[in-house]
């Protein structure tokens, strides 16, 4: 049934299984792990998934120990599948420095074009074409599929929706970089893995993106007002302006006192994946 | 209103408060942190309390980011009190080959009597003491309490909630470590805690506490069938024995499949907080 996965971890979680999978990623050269949850209908008939896109420094596991995502999924029979958010490895390149917010644990979810980040840092590849071949032994309807994610994973999730409306029914994210081409954390992640041509950085701006998009989707974002990285990081502002002015029917909520933890995101988890369950 | 307390984290959860303290801890020598849930409830009037006692490797975080018993919490108006899981800190000792069953993360919840523990490892006197007292300036009802845990935890919480029935209105627990004196685990625990004469560690054994009760509590324990832990560390056949022959009204649950991980755990604590908000 697992094809080339290898079956890392299993648990037993609200009816359903939880879980962790070892595989080789062509698209990133390199071995990784990604978590799914398969929710108790499963056991019965191929379920719809719900991808979901982790931040910076974060891993696979994050999401599955720390949402409580599992209740709902199971209430609702929707799969919940959450990659790795960078290549991982020996020959992996890392920042030269270690820093948390560059290279490991923080691939932008782009396919990066500069040396010597090219060889690997293909993530955007990765969740549209590897993820979902890797899932075909699963009793999942990838058909059916929806896409969330947190922080980076959240510009991940919208990047990757906004490219590809044909591959997604709905999309929604949490406090996502709403714009990477004009925030700290986006431009040295996009100036490293693109190059200095700023052109090139605009594919994988949900501000930009939202503006030449043909197929409308159902989007759902929460912010937290008290997320300390709310106004040089993520700007949700600048997606509900790019939003209003390209008629993209988005739905933004943001979120009195909530910060940009998992405390927040199992707060509203629930909501989103009763959203997306609504499209699937 | 935190008195001697140190706010260190806090986060919106749910609608109420995550938060995270530092306090200097008298029984155990050593400065402490805990964590405390408080639901909305609590903005308006005293809530009552359920403390959660974690296992061996735990801290104070690993309740409140990994079991989802916030939004539960919310929903019954009850707050979560999750303390350490030992003294911590430079002066206090550990095993000396820096095994995870014993010394620093592995308290037992018990009074040691036995050098060099017994200068820090009080766990049982912070319980039921200290933290408490601890919460003092908190919109809390500490009247109105009930006790649950984990594997070593669990233990704690049976062990607590039999030897003082008075201060808890339910106790229940999650694979709970069930007797002490008859398993690796607390063997090693109790003979270094407690010194050699094994009569001292009945004390600490929920098999022999039940058989002495003379009140009762309402008492719930979950324990998965998958736990690779059951059958030698474990061990609720002895719990379920004692309990019938002494005619202490217990339910015990085996759940089929499940593991000893917060996966478990997640699935269930809902209903463990329903049982108890129905007898605060």
């Amino acid at each position: 049934m697992m094809g080339a996965l290898e079956l890392v971890g299993e648990s037993r979680c609200f009816g359903g299984r939880q879980l962790r999978f070892a595989h080789r990623a062509a698209s990133l050269d390199c071995d990784m792990h990604f978590a799914v949850y398969l929710p108790p209908q499963a056991e019965s008939e191929p379920v719809p998934v719900l991808y979901w896109l982790s931040g910076l420094t974060c891993n696979d596991e994050n999401f599955t120990t720390k949402a409580g995502a599992q209740r709902y999924a199971s209430a609702h029979g929707v799969a919940l599948v959450a990659p790795d958010t960078s290549p991982r490895g020996e020959g992996v390149p890392d920042d030269p420095e270690g820093a948390w917010d560059f290279g490991l644990g923080a691939g932008f979810y782009v396919n990066a074009t500069n040396a010597p980040w090219s060889a690997h840092y293909r993530m955007y590849d990765y969740v549209l074409e590897d993820l979902p071949a890797a899932l075909a032994g699963l009793p999942l309807d990838t058909s059916r599929a929806a896409i969330s994610g947190h922080s980076m994973g959240g510009h991940g999730a919208l990047v990757i929706a906004l490219r590809n409306p044909g591959r997604f029914r709905s999309v929604s994210a949490f406090a996502p970089i709403c714009s990477p081409t004009r925030c700290p954390w986006g431009e040295k992640a996009l100036g490293n893995y693109l190059g200095d041509d700023r052109a090139a950085w605009e594919s994988y701006d949900s501000t930009c993106l939202i503006r030449l998009a043909g197929e409308h989707l159902p989007m759902l974002v929460d912010q937290g007002e008290a997320d300390g990285f709310l106004a040089e990081q993520l700007r949700p502002e600048l997606l509900r302006e790019a939003a209003q002015e390209a008629g993209y029917p988005l739905t933004l909520r943001m979120q009195p006192d909530y910060d940009h933890s998992y405390y927040f995101i199992s707060t509203f988890i629930g909501e989103h994946i009763a959203f997306h369950a609504s499209h699937l």
